[in-house]
């Protein structure tokens, strides 16, 4: 079956504290152990060398098996939650884009 | 080495002939059969049921071995540059963000 990716990408706020930049990776990169719908995680700092990154710089891939293991085991699951709640007053902007992937 | 994430994400115009957006489809899928530096490649439609899309609606994601890679062996191919040259006129925005994989 063909995995179903969920591509979550960030803009922090300028004024946006390092320290807590640095708490929302690692409260994003603590979810897989919490929630066993995440079957791959990965996550990286914008490098593109084209210029076309619209102000993001954090990208976030998460693999589940469909999209209804996002629906029913992630989005409204607790620890999901408390994990959108530290994003609060912190983002510029955020991108999220699922799809199944096709060759 | 960790793999080299390119994500490209785009909204086409509302007046993008359906066949046309089919056609920049294919010919991005056509493009590891060319350019080996391309080590994996996958796309899909946007699925997401958060409504956080911004309107993008397509995601392409290649990897490349490296940064370097990208560079020089896939940014600057005649091959890649014939496939930018069908986007002109298709495109509502474009986002690029590339990021080496980190767990």
């Amino acid at each position: 079956m063909s995995p179903y990716r969920h591509v979550v990408i960030f803009q922090f706020k300028a004024e946006a504290p390092a320290e807590k930049v640095r708490g929302v990776v690692e409260a994003f990169r603590a979810l897989p152990a919490k929630l066993p719908a995440i079957k791959a995680f990965e996550w990286g700092t914008n490098v593109s060398p084209e210029g076309l990154n619209q102000g993001f710089t954090h990208v976030f891939t998460l693999t589940f098996a469909s999209k209804e293991a996002l629906e029913q085991h992630y989005l409204h699951e607790p620890a999901h939650q408390e994990f959108v709640a530290m994003l609060g007053g912190l983002l510029e902007k955020a991108l999220v884009v699922d799809y199944v992937a096709a060759a």
